[in-house]
């Protein structure tokens, strides 16, 4: 059994960004040298996201627009997290619906995709440095 | 080690629809002889899902109800990804509250369940050929 | 390879709770005595989440408060879901948002957390026995 840890940081420069980690990601499979197995990639940060969707971006802009509406930053008053001095309650709740986490496929060495599947950071509480995780295991 | 990985094509005759496919990932890790693992099942497609919930039509008809609400098909121009010629924004966003994958344990070579966990494909923008990908890991 | 199962039980006073299950997640993996791997923690009914997000308690006054809003308990006539003799349909959905599963990375022996990451049990149906799963796959 073969395992490989590594991670990326980000500072966004804006408070909700989304990035693409896709490249990143392959990457790190290749160097394991796992041909077979599974590769979970998180946020170790509890305001942000991992997930999988399309590389286009309009759809960004409605996630963003879309997320707003189901769990908005305004006002800050309205959250009680908010009483201990932060503003990001809503960061806590829109990552629980674009989720922490992904876990993929590696196949003959790659990533076993489909063919617009692409993996983003999804970024709600930026402008300060945060980390992802990236764990391979197999063989 | 051992691994196996197995795909299920779907071509759902309605727009949004819900199949369940407990049966061909038993089927799959009973095939892959894998006695104690971990069985990832995700949807290849970007505007579809895979999840574990009832086995039940009444909550069926609730999910496409609720998912309506939070994230409406029409109007179609209130999507900057429909700008693209697409008219399946509301099914990526949709698909965000369902998830993508699930990841079950295998157990003494059965998936290691609930008593009522059934797996479901999730399809938001069907009636075309969509694919899932089955892999098991383990030993 | 090592592989370690094990079942957690919870019968929640309230209908809605939220359990800090870290410390017992830690305790399964260093029993496990694997190094290096994954572990799945998965709620094992399908009206309860396992996610990771603050261990902070404004913050799941905040989640109980938006997930009332996101998917409300009542009117009950108002889920066909309830029309089987169940008042549960809103703890279906209400899952769905919060996930079923996490997977997390075991490094050193350790989980390969970041600061604020904590594993919580999230109950959306209680006051009844409800099982959680830990599984352990890695080296």
């Amino acid at each position: 059994m073969k395992f490989k840890t590594h991670h990326l940081v980000f500072n966004t420069k804006k408070r909700i960004d989304f990035i693409n980690i896709t490249q990143e990601v392959r990457k790190v499979i290749k160097e394991s040298q796992i041909k077979e197995g599974l590769c979970l990639v998180n946020a170790m940060h509890i305001s942000a996201s991992v997930f999988i969707n399309d590389n286009e971006s309009g759809l960004h802009y409605d996630f963003e627009n879309w997320l707003e509406k189901l769990a908005p930053h305004d006002p800050i008053e309205h959250y009680r997290h908010n009483d201990t001095g932060e503003d990001n309650a809503d960061a806590h709740l829109k990552r629980q619906i674009m989720g922490r986490e992904v876990v993929v496929a590696i196949t003959d060495g790659n990533l076993d995709f489909g063919p617009w599947e692409q993996i983003f950071y999804g970024e709600f509480d930026g402008q300060r440095s945060k980390k992802i995780l990236i764990k391979v295991i197999g063989e």
